[in-house]
């Protein structure tokens, strides 16, 4: 049973908020494990790297098999089926579609003191994406890393994936071929991300490293951080439904489910004005639990983090959906517009019941590597611009100088700043000579 | 004398690897003490905090103590003169119109499959702006971050500034009265970017926090990263400057030094083509070292960390530019537009000789607080987008699910993920169903 709320309840702001600080990850502590794995690659390179995967993916490997040459990519492709092929196809052609139009325009106008402004925006050279292995090797996750990279116009794109006793998701390399991915290494961990940051013989170096991960990874990225860029820190999934009592009960139950089903750790959260609506989906979701191939996973989910929130309307609905800024929302209510206008915080909205949060895991096109663990409070999900970085431009005429030049130099001389000051008043005399 | 390079030597590329990998900034290891310090102000909020600010900044407060009241903020923005104040509205009145044009759109389209798709952007509920305090408490880094918060529609602006032994900056305050700051509290380092993120009795938790700090601010920063949203890691600031001959060199030689005097660790660095410009610019610069008041600072950045590179002609200036991958670059060459074209990786550009770095630390209009150590080659100055988040929308028709969704379906089968399938299937079964 999911735990269940209602904002009638006298003391319902204080079980919100043991539901919203509940701590959904282990807190194991690994940051001293791998800032030993980050020391050790950064010190012995490819040495190291092939020792790591040798004890953590039970893979031996020598240097010069870190990469998969494009032959084995070639072989493994073979593997798919062409309806996989062509979902897959489908998928990439509408991410690109998506995120082709995130590219930002350059500008460059000058105001009327005669200051040229503007920006311009330039890709990151090389991009690191880290793809999960094992059981979570997931070939959408290649496709929502590398295309924005691609369309960003970044020249070298790398990924690393893992491949636990050798086994490797043929989907995944199709990915990294439609993707136009350069180099795929068969590394994960902190190891991967050590590599990438801080180059091996074998492996140069990345500016920036995107992609989900698990602690370890996760742990890594933050320690790099300033090195390279890096995209987030992910976290546990989530979706938050807010749904009307005409709704279908199976699909929302099946939603739920799509979350749930990701990790016990993932938290699925309906919120709905109608009692009776909530008591049809709980009972969808008991019926439907048995018969899902992920079903220990989905029913620990549910059982320990899944939660039913009863309110008085769709305004307090969207109220609370703030207050958790989940990484999926979906709106499946009559007038998905309208209630759209009242909610902020979130990483991703499905609007209508025709909108299930899956398809935008595949094929509508916007990102699925979402903020999670309430950061969309602050932070967005992967995009182009995450790929380009923005240089600011500034070109003064003399009159421009003359114009706003004493203001600088009056602050500069405020905050101690001579020098700063100098190199204004020495240009504004020589203007000043040259009027004479 | 700065270290002086030439890319006609043999050994150019080591020297210059050798130039771009000194640490510039100490190695103490401070993150195990600002964890304690977090930790702290996360269990005893108000109490660690004012124990904290009385060890470290020598004051003695109360939680009452902690916010500036507005008759205090009165009372010392009462002592500035009228030409600071008139040049602090200027740069106010520059630095937001520059930042309002920032304000990117939001975008909701209809694809030819009946999806649609877009992304809306919305502000941060609550911001909080460190400054530093001390020699370093600048006005100037008030309006930088401040107004582009405001801009971007931040409901909640928050500035905490250390003031040790009580001294406090009234240019300071005025420019947080100027931007529209809510609440200023004097506490500083990683204490306040600790009461920032968690929040205390007195002080409200924020979403992101912005600005740049010593280096227990960057620790602290580093380390509530995730729970709260974070600008960058600031390091130590530098400048390169690229000349042709015909640039006067006193103006240079001023411009190395506005570097300079910033910080012993900051790094001026002067690439040209012209020898005989590159003896006239460090002539000036010993000329001019003894007369500036911090001739201290800038004389031990300029001894231990500037640097002269001379080069072929201006393509080879830009192609070492790019691998500094410079915080601030100056362009001082007859036609900066045509240079443009050919350097990739800065945070700013200033380009022309009549636009000196300094009009952009105050007036120009764009940030100062931009990429520094390399990271202009992934990252970018803070801009009105820090401010913002995106959230992802899709709108699925039936006919659009039912043109798409069975991608999504044959995707999250291959994936392992069948309730995921099972989300779109179950809505393409009812439409087969009415479709009969």
């Amino acid at each position: 049973m999911p735990i269940t709320l209602s904002t009638s309840q006298s003391d319902f702001d204080a079980r919100f908020e043991e539901m919203l600080s509940a701590k959904r990850e282990d807190s194991v502590d690994v940051s001293e494990v791998v800032a030993k794995i980050i020391a050790d690659v950064g010190d012995r390179g490819d040495v190291a790297l092939t020792e790591l995967t040798a004890r953590f993916d039970r893979l031996e490997l020598t240097p010069d098999r870190l990469a998969f040459s494009p032959e084995e990519v070639d072989a493994e492709i073979a593997k798919v089926s062409p309806e996989d092929r062509a979902a897959l196809v489908l998928a990439a052609e509408r991410i690109r579609a998506y995120h082709a139009r995130q590219m930002p325009e350059d500008v460059f106008w000058t105001d009327p003191d005669g200051a040229s402004l503007g920006w311009r925006w330039t890709p990151v050279s090389a991009a690191g994406l880290y793809v999960p292995g094992g059981l979570a090797s997931y070939p959408s996750s290649v496709l929502m890393n590398a295309i924005p990279a691609r369309v960003a116009g970044v020249e070298r794109l790398v990924v690393c994936v893992p491949t636990p006793d050798g086994v490797v998701n043929p989907l995944v390399l199709l990915a990294c071929r439609i993707a136009g991915v350069d180099e795929i290494y068969r590394i994960g961990g902190a190891q991967a991300i050590a590599a990438l940051a801080y180059g091996t013989d074998t492996i140069r170096k990345v500016d920036k490293i995107t992609g989900p991960g698990n602690a370890y990874v996760a742990a890594a990225k933050r320690q790099v951080f300033g090195r390279v860029g890096i995209d987030m820190i992910a976290g546990p999934s989530e979706v938050l439904v807010i749904a009307e009592g005409d709704q279908n009960p199976e699909w929302l139950a099946l939603d739920l489910m799509a979350q749930a089903e990701h990790d016990a750790d993932a938290q699925a959260i309906l919120v709905t004005p109608d009692a009776g609506l909530a008591a049809r989906v709980v009972a969808e979701v008991e019926a439907l639990l048995p018969r899902l191939p992920r079903s220990a996973i989905a029913g620990a989910s549910w059982r320990d983090y899944g939660t039913v929130i009863l309110t008085r309307d769709l305004d307090e609905a969207a109220a609370i959906s703030d207050r958790v800024a989940p990484e999926h929302l979906e709106l499946c209510v009559t007038d998905p517009q309208a209630l759209l206008q009242k909610v902020r915080h979130a990483g991703a909205i499905f609007l209508g019941g025709w909108t299930p949060e899956a398809v935008g895991d595949y094929v509508s096109g916007p990102n699925h590597v979402l903020p999670t663990a309430r950061s969309a409070r602050f932070s967005s999900g992967l995009s182009t611009l995450d790929f380009l970085k923005r240089t600011t431009l500034a070109q003064l005429t003399p009159g421009a100088l003359a114009a706003i030049g004493p203001a600088a130099v009056r602050l500069a001389t405020s905050e101690g700043l001579d020098a700063h000051g100098l190199s204004v008043s020495a240009r504004l005399r020589t203007l000043n000579e040259d009027g004479k």
